[in-house]
């Protein structure tokens, strides 16, 4: 399909987050044509348009990244809340998990994907059991995912985290396999060694869940008289990069590790704040020059997978927790949710809009009343923005959602009845 | 009008937020007929119909009450953000602020409205200059207000607040005035003694900005020898109720008066977030019992007027704030954000859906993927809640917005330029 967006607000993100106020995009195929300012009349080298798309001056932008899910927790939605945070996961998300059958996975993760749509997210990446079912469901919806390992002591080996690694990059041009392990304290020193040489042997970043509580980073200095980045560290998984999702609880020496070995952090403040873990130093991290994206966690502890929400709550949080209303400007936020997501995931054909990039955009209705006045429209965005100005989200160039509508090969309460119907077979 | 409202999942708030799964309204004028279990065939003294509409299986519920606003800072939105609290309120607000006519406030009041409309807000505790302006913007939209006064040094009189309560009780059935001042560090020891006078001979409330900053709190020390609240009620202000905006930093003898007085702490955390002002200690008031209602502030501090981020952030801080993922729970929030809201304005006719009440209610799409699977619906609107669910919102038995258009008697886009004309007029 070749489609032309005209008549738009566009914030391509080559550079910041500035604006050409009439601007025009062209996607011929999966990638963008044109990206710049628009064109009044009909240009040479102009592709034959299957759609020209009136953007009736709405914005248009990357999609958000969203840099850490577990997409089929779906199921677990509302299921447990308000709950100490061992009890939530030992006496409920376990159980519930253990009851899991393989083809669940696909329609929970789909579940997932619509929401990302609606949120305008265009890529995710997600952390599950049964990758191949996630990618499935991603590349059958036209959804774009990284799927991170999930290495651990008890449902997973070094042969399968290679089997997978090796077959799902080469399963779907939409699907993406990184390295992972799930935790320090739910993976063994020599399951680790032996991802470390995985990581040598494909020269590929590692990622896992990283000092996301205070009881977490005690235990392992516990165990190891380290902290979890010094010993993972130490143990070589970042020789070629990678990163972690919360840190919230970051010694000075594993800051030092991140900056120097150019890891991501990817922060998720919705889970952080629902669960009671604390708030991660954002702010300290951005002055280090530490990398950041934006993850919304899964939807059993954020619960919902909107990225606008994570974008407020990554600039309030961190206001809060320096108690200064400049800490984290909407501009820095933006950039973590669009081209920082996108370059933690190796999707560095998908961080902007420029000229020969993937096709992984959102159009922002600014006809609303909570986009007006347009003072400031990263703010607008970051401090007021709602899934309900997500007027269309296309990935690779094809429209995935618009105007309340999915086109995923898929009726939407198909996915919904299948999700109710799983969660009610797993609390038999 | 004589709506009927079948196929819905009903929760009327009558006592809790159980849910009758087969439910069905009636809409006789501006008052609830019938409220209950669906009716399958034609009864005896249903009224005729002007409109049935078919819920698809949606959730109706009353609508949220924002209990704290200033709608027409909507101009300011996104103008002024990222800034150290004195900087933003002395170097950016008060200087556009004194550059409003009184005619800007209709149109800006408008827009507020409009906003909470997509937010399934049925009411509103607005609070700032030109009162009378604010009552007709609401009252040509159709929309409830209760307006709070704003007595303070500078741009008021006992007088005038006289005339407004007097003027605007009496002005159209959807509004309403309730006795109020800025705050102590704004307001002369006359003044207020004086409006305790009027509090008496009316036997009315009052309400004002309340220990939002602990440097508040600190000058009013030094300057009293005593807190806000204790100050206010040494000169009795409190003697018929009324309660506190913010209610950030509270002392133990704060607490007891609250309690004691049957007072209303109105919440207001995505303003206390975005401004560094802190965590309201919300888990401890409940557990005192006093009374809580939210607020969103003025769309200049926080935002955006949007009560699913106040419903997520009132549970979230709280759980962050105790460091205890139990604390608040989203039933909770969920009467604070409808029922206590409505109480706290004094709208006892529109704080639940029972038979004779006021028809304030809202109709959420289930139908979306962050509504499913359906494993609790409370922990569904306060988690994962987001104004794209909002289907419908009728105040006082008239739809004033529904998938996604507005029926206020102006078009939006005419409020949209007005908005962004004041603005840009301010600026020069």
């Amino acid at each position: 399909m070749n489609i032309r967006l005209y008549n738009i607000k566009l914030m391509s993100m080559n550079e910041g987050t500035e604006i050409i106020p009439n601007g025009e995009i062209w996607v011929e195929g999966n990638r963008i044509a044109y990206s710049g300012s628009g064109c009044h009349a009909p240009v040479r080298g102009m592709p034959v348009w299957d759609r020209e798309i009136d953007g009736q001056g709405n914005l248009v932008m990357p999609g958000f990244k969203n840099a850490h899910t577990h997409s089929a927790m779906t199921f677990l939605r509302s299921f447990a809340d308000d709950l100490p945070l061992l009890d939530w996961l030992e006496k409920q998300i376990f159980p519930m998990e253990a009851k899991l059958k393989e083809e669940d996975i696909y329609y929970l993760s789909k579940l997932g994907v619509m929401e990302y749509l609606t949120s305008g997210i265009t890529a995710n990446f997600d952390m599950y059991f049964y990758p191949k079912q996630i990618a499935k469901a991603s590349a059958d919806c036209g959804f774009r995912t990284v799927i991170a390992g999930t290495l651990n002591n008890f449902t997973s080996s070094l042969e399968k985290e290679e089997e997978n690694f090796v077959e799902l990059n080469h399963f779907h041009p939409l699907i993406h396999y990184c390295l992972g392990f799930h935790a320090e304290y739910t993976t063994s020193r020599e399951l680790l060694a032996g991802l470390s040489r995985l990581a040598e042997k494909y020269k590929a970043p590692v990622f896992s869940h990283n000092s996301e509580t205070r009881s977490e980073v005690r235990q392992c200095l516990e165990r190891n008289k380290t902290t979890p980045t010094v010993f993972m560290e130490e143990l070589g998984l970042f020789e070629y990069g990678g990163g972690g999702y919360h840190c919230v609880y970051m010694s000075p020496e594993d800051l030092r590790i991140f900056r120097r070995r150019n890891l991501w952090a990817v922060t998720n403040p919705g889970s952080n704040t629902k669960l009671a873990s604390g708030i991660a130093p954002v702010k300290e991290m951005m002055e280090l020059g530490i990398n950041l994206a934006l993850g919304t966690d899964g939807p059993s502890s954020n619960n919902c997978l909107d990225m606008f929400r994570e974008m407020y709550l990554t600039a309030g949080l961190a206001k809060l927790r320096e108690k200064d209303a400049a800490a984290v400007d909407a501009d820095a936020v933006l950039r973590m949710a669009c081209t920082g997501g996108a370059q933690a995931m190796g999707l560095y054909e998908s961080d902007s809009l420029e000229k020969g990039k993937l096709a992984d955009l959102i159009m922002v209705d600014l006809h609303q009343p909570n986009m007006q006045p347009e003072n400031n429209l990263s703010r607008n965005l970051v401090y007021s923005g709602s899934k309900q100005n997500i007027k269309l989200t296309m990935v690779n160039g094809n429209i995935l959602y618009e105007d309340g509508s999915f086109y995923i090969g898929e009726e939407p309460e198909y996915i919904y009845r299948k999700a109710n119907e799983i969660i009610n077979r797993c609390k038999k």
